[in-house]
């Protein structure tokens, strides 16, 4: 229970921190894939800064694991945590909780529950497919027979891909491009259709409710 | 009260004129976009018309802003019309909500639940295909390495686009052919999944249905 | 009531001889397709065949049309015996609801509710891909820059289509083609997914069911 | 009663030697699949291993045709022991199963009701994908116009068609390959499609039940 309590207001006061350090390492990296041409001192801070917040990162890791008091329990209990660690793009998904629980804290009216379940999925989504589309740039740049020759192209394939269109006139040729652009099949896929099946849900609800409130007759 | 009621007055009062001056705006750019070899004055008289159009709706906007009292809490309130506003080619959606509300004025009899949001998604999704197809070949139509070479090829594209097929053999290579396509997807896929999923509900509702209302034994 | 009952009676009694008609046109029209280089006679026999099994459906549809006592009322009422008038190669669709009165009459143990669903949308799909991959071929054989180059092609594309795969390594290319496609994917994608969402909602059940039979410890 | 007494104590005690069996067969073919170039023995050995276990496979299923006392009974009643007999690449399927009933009588904290549909059914799809990729791949290997050049593009070839997003470039072009690619449609996608729903549920009960237990007044 105290370890409990401790754990609690240790994830409260690295919160915000936490949050900007992900949106630096993020801001760093596509800084990084996006301006290649970068004079060197920039380029070298660009990789300090990412380093450092995915340092962040790792220390957070350590005194939850620390707090935790048993390691293996830990591991298994917090996958989530686990995989933001190894892929530290991921992280700024927790910026939509946050917003939501901002929201929660002044009262705002919330959104309806299908709405926060498209706002959250719609916005993962979202920042999964940006991460993709600048991995899948880094490493199709420049390779023999890419396809995907801008980091427009890049983008144009996440979006027919997270729909599950799939043209095909981009699509990735390098094994370390295919690899994240299976990630963004499974995860990116799954939150979408998340998205339409609320909106779907949504949809439907709102029709029968019209339904309930019309007026007897002839109104 | 007095303004709600009010601003629903004229509603009621502008809804025609605007559904009229929609469908204008929808032919005028449609014939701008499907007939470039149209002589010099009727182009103009497409061009003014769809001006016009636009005015009305900027028009609207703006009396039910006034009537609102409060400029930040309208803009808020009705996203959809702010869309619109900047997207007239969306306007004609209101038509399906008319048609919905002329046949319930005449007590007609009405379709299912499933089936009204069967035949509001896909009019909508086959509406927003088609302007779609006509903001991707505008933009298509001469750009060097396009495969959509006909209006036919950018309808084609857009059926594939909507059902998440996703052939490729023809898809937009502009930028701005590549936004439209996106939003095509994001607007039009979530609608036709609607669709898909009003029709599997109601599906094994009928089957259910069927069930019940079997004579018990070998009839 | 004496006219439904009459109705009701007709239907009964034409039921086996049209649905053999459809076969038979059916089977014309495959051989019309797949086999062009049939001698003269035999091609004007496919071609009589299908004819007459199409002046049986035509003279059905007149019949009920006239027993309803009202066209416009006969026509909004029957929208599907409509369209399968004009596209009798849908009208072995009827085969699937004739299959299940069958069992029923001779007490057969019937499929689950989504058993049922699951096999009707998918015989009635693909009976619908295989419809498409007839007209598909017969439009596409021998167009100039045609992809689908022999009926196996046609009947991968169909398959491709039905799932919302898409590869686009094949695709019709004549509108002809590219009409009957759209058909395909509007129609066939709906019912395949009528497939796919009493598939999961039969796993979820069936999951939910397996945890309430478990012996309550260590069993 | 006594016969399904019997029947069931044959398949608690077969059921982990087959399942050893099983994955024999699984690895022996993949190997026989991934390096064509080992010494000739080496093959033999292979080969022998997959035979061995398919005659395991045979005779278990003899004993249970025998055990029933109907043939036609246990053929109908037992369709996916057929199928699995008849392609034994998909007998791992069963892996999963023991593995929750191993979970089970261990009294370990189980899944929830929709992550273990998503555990299963993603298992199984990634299970087929696999298995496909295998197929394919042999039967693609050297074709004349084949798209697919290494295992590699077979295995992603498998993730874009799970997924239904189908870029198409690559595709298998052998009839085998295709047959071997629409079984992986017909059965995967139904699979994913059954872990998309699951999650989805999973996504919008979690966002429900979020609400019921949030304190009542800004905590």
């Amino acid at each position: 229970m105290a370890d409990d309590h401790r754990a609690r207001s240790w994830e409260r006061r690295t919160e915000k921190p936490l949050l900007a350090a992900s949106l630096v390492f993020f801001a760093a990296y596509a800084l990084h894939v996006l301006a290649p041409g970068l004079p060197g001192p920039l380029h070298d801070l660009c990789t300090a800064l990412a380093l450092a917040a995915w340092a962040l990162f790792a220390a957070d890791y350590a005194v939850r694991l620390v707090h935790s008091g048993s390691v293996a329990r830990f591991v298994r209990g917090h996958p989530l945590d686990t995989l933001v660690l190894l892929l530290p793009l991921l992280r700024p998904l927790r910026l939509v909780r946050l917003y939501n629980a901002v929201q929660q804290r002044r009262h705002r009216p919330r959104l309806s529950l299908y709405g926060r379940v498209m706002a959250y999925a719609g916005l993962s989504a979202l920042l999964l497919g940006f991460a993709a589309s600048l991995v899948v740039w880094q490493h199709e740049r420049g390779a023999p027979g890419a396809t995907i020759r801008s980091f427009g192209d890049s983008v144009w394939w996440a979006c027919s891909t997270l729909t599950t269109t799939g043209y095909g006139d981009v699509a990735p040729v390098t094994p370390a491009g295919r690899v994240a652009a299976v990630a963004l099949m499974a995860c990116g896929v799954g939150l979408l259709s998340a998205v339409t099946g609320a909106f779907s849900s949504w949809l439907i609800r709102s029709f029968r409710t019209e339904d309930e409130k019309r007026p007897p007759e002839g109104a």
